[in-house]
């Protein structure tokens, strides 16, 4: 992954530039997931709509996961962290913290195509604080790692042991 | 993915500027995996070292796969030569196509963490040409868009048919 000491220095400085844009990252990208009926029917209930308060809830860790990837130290509290979070995607805990009845998994193979628009989004915001391109590259390459790396982590409740 | 025809017309660019240094991406990427013992492992033999004509088969294959990636169109032959892709990673065909007595499986959290230097990688090759900078980014970005797309893809032999 080519993830190292610097990749975790301008994730912090990343902390700092989107700490008060999160909720502009999450209209963005809960607008994206709207607008696409297959992506929406992860949040929806057995009439096919979506559940108001499980999006909120969901958008609320969320937003907490965007800052939690710039500013916790990437230890074993943090793997146990991304360990649940698989696990709340795939069928074993998806839907148990909210205790609602939609979608039983989200699919593996959406888990992996959002690398893209989480990555490439996230470039705009790190850019509005005036730091130079060079910083803004820097942040995103980090970024950029972090997101392949944590979403290799969600697939493991996915994939058979000896696979993974 | 936000994958479209503007993607495919860069990819083919893409194709233009890439089609003459495959083997410098190449030696590249094969001297980043020769660094790593733990990824070396995938090429190796029961005595632990590194099969010769395996990895020149290989990369003969990943030559070629930087091409189509480029220069194919995205149609059904070439969804089947993603999931052949899939199968020859995972258990169900690796080492078959050579007939090594290598490792019986590329661990599919490889498959997602090479996301990142598959494409990281690339941009300084796609500059090489003289392109002006606005479209090595697009360039850049639909090579992106296409890794993420296969990773999902090739992983489909991994995870259980309501899974994926």
């Amino acid at each position: 992954m080519l993830f190292g000491e610097e990749d975790e220095r301008y994730l912090r400085m990343a902390g700092d530039v989107l700490a008060d844009q999160v909720e502009d990252v999450l209209d963005l990208w809960y607008g994206f997931v709207a607008s696409h009926p297959h992506l929406v029917a992860y949040f929806a209930g057995p009439d096919g709509q979506p559940l108001a308060g499980y999006l909120a809830a969901v958008r609320k860790r969320f937003g907490r996961w965007i800052v939690d990837t710039c500013r916790r130290p990437y230890d074993q509290a943090w793997l146990d962290y991304q360990h649940e979070i698989g696990l709340r995607h795939h069928g074993a805990k998806k839907n148990r913290t909210d205790n609602v009845p939609s979608a039983p998994v989200v699919s593996a193979r959406y888990l992996v195509a959002f690398i893209y628009p989480i990555t490439a989004t996230i470039r705009d915001f790190l850019a509005r604080k005036g730091h130079p391109a060079d910083e803004v590259e820097k942040m995103h390459q980090a970024w950029f790692k972090s997101v392949v790396l944590q979403t290799a982590l969600w697939l493991q409740p996915y994939v058979a042991e000896g696979d993974y």
